[in-house]
């Protein structure tokens, strides 16, 4: 079948199995692949993307390579796993400048040092623009997408939609001045590092996602993972996304729902967690918001009625 | 600069120590990357291609799959790392078929397994098509590039030139019908787990380096970091090499040194370990010839003539 055809979700359902070890600390498809090494686990992710795709107007080169290692950190960190070191392949044709290939270098470099990790090298190639960066991790009890009915959900972080918000104004040719942090989101996306505060209350947390296509879709493979339904009553709504979706004349939900690229992650916790969880967050000043609870059928409600499914499409429908 | 004026070995060298560790167990620019983990070294390492970069006439589409990880593993096996994960980023139009992608995954599978490690899933992206594996090894004393005044040159194992003789076939629009060896060597390309059983004599080596590029370039890299000579007095000449270079008339001692991509190791010993390892490469029956010994100013001689140092150019000229 063609690729456009099948579409990447059900691509990568078909490939994720192949090879993976029976019984690993993670099981295939999840955000990271693990296997079990020194009383926990060691985590490995690449994550690869055309220059062309990702490129929003203005964006300096080094961005191109800190969102290669930034989306890797995050697959990593929304497992609990603590990121150890990466690694950058990146392809250029044979007239690119080697400013280009220092710069994306220089961008990976940063984000692996803003991470805790070292940036162990790479290799360079002959082709289109792309960059595939690759992550290795460790985590005692690494967190799978998962969950139970009655299970808490926790939205980490305070740049949802902004990343959205970034890519609609490209693709709308508008221009960002007035808006520095989604100009800032949008070429300098950030893991969320604080996650892995979550440590302490690890038997309270029963399933994580990271946000990389849209709060709609990680809610998706969250909810076909545990095997239960999500019912979302409140999305969290930056005041710098409601402005720019008030200029911009765009309902800033749909940024938040099917902007992607914002790098948080999406956590459940367990009803005798949730006091302590959030005590946690609150004394440490790590923002979030508590955007409903598991129960149900599989699929995700936004205030009592089904959401889309419908994230970014790498080769055509899902 | 522009990259095929630069050329990639000169860009390497300006990219690799960008992030990279102080006091790493490996140094920068070595085959793979490393930080000090658990009493070791944890390795990591990306490697990159075009498929049409590499598909050769007739060859199975699972093979380059099987080469991606194959090349990654060859890194981490010359560090003598014990390979524990692999991953695989790919890039393919819309328009191809689900079941390359298929194809790719079960052959990086098929190699992973082949290396005594696990294939951890993957990342799917539209491109022209591109795979890129990345494989993290885990090395008590990991062995860098190097080596010493008197070392010997071991060059392990027997493929040496074999694939490049199947590389010089496809572009000469040869059958290898004749030459099933060197056809498998081509398409089938396999890193040398038996490198592993050089741990026991670690203390009696002094550095080792993949051979990808052709062993002029491999020997050239070892010189380099080890900042001696390399005298080479005999190169493994395989009787499939042989007859095939006798029927395409060319000298079977170009392919050895110019052709590449046999991923074997070219490991320098202690004259005092030399006997010790002769005794288990016969005594176990891993292939390999004593080649030639370090000695003089950096570069590389054969015979008593310098070797010219050109090997696969990923942009143009080095």
């Amino acid at each position: 079948m063609r690729l456009d055809v099948l579409g990447e979700t059900a691509l990568l359902r078909r490939l994720a199995p192949i090879g993976y070890p029976e019984g690993a600390p993670l099981p295939p498809g999840d955000d990271a692949g693990a296997i079990a090494l020194g009383g926990g686990a060691l985590l490995l992710k690449t994550d690869g993307f055309r220059a062309s795709g990702v490129r929003l107007s203005g964006m300096p080169e080094e961005a191109l390579g800190w969102r290669a290692v930034t989306a890797v950190a995050s697959d990593l960190l929304a497992k609990l796993a603590r990121p150890l070191a990466f690694v950058l392949a990146t392809f250029l044709p044979p007239d690119a400048e080697d400013a280009t290939a220092l710069a994306w270098t220089r961008g990976a470099a940063r984000a692996a040092r803003a991470y805790g990790a070292a940036l162990l090298g790479g290799d360079t190639n002959r082709g289109e623009p792309a960059l595939a960066a690759a992550g290795v991790g460790w985590a005692e009890d690494p967190l799978p997408r998962g969950g139970s009915e009655g299970d808490h959900l926790l939205l980490l972080g305070d740049r949802w939609g902004l990343s959205g918000a970034a890519i609609d104004a490209h693709y709308r040719g508008l221009d960002l001045g007035r808006f520095p942090a989604i100009r800032a989101a949008g070429y300098w996306p950030r893991a969320r590092l604080a996650t892995l505060g979550l440590l302490p209350f690890r038997r309270w947390l029963s399933g994580s996602a990271d946000s990389s296509d849209g709060l709609a879709e990680t809610l998706w493979q969250l909810s076909e993972a545990a095997g239960v339904g999500i019912a979302l009553d409140r999305l969290p709504l930056p005041p710098d996304l409601r402005a720019y979706a008030d200029a911009a004349g765009v309902a800033p939900e749909e940024l938040v729902l099917y902007g992607g690229e914002e790098f948080e992650a999406a956590v459940l916790v367990r009803p005798e967690g949730r006091a302590l969880v959030e005590a946690w967050r609150a004394s440490v000043g790590v923002p979030g918001t508590w955007a409903g609870r598991a129960g149900g059928p599989v699929g995700v409600r936004y205030r009592g009625a089904p959401l889309p499914r419908r994230g970014y499409r790498q080769f055509g429908p899902r």
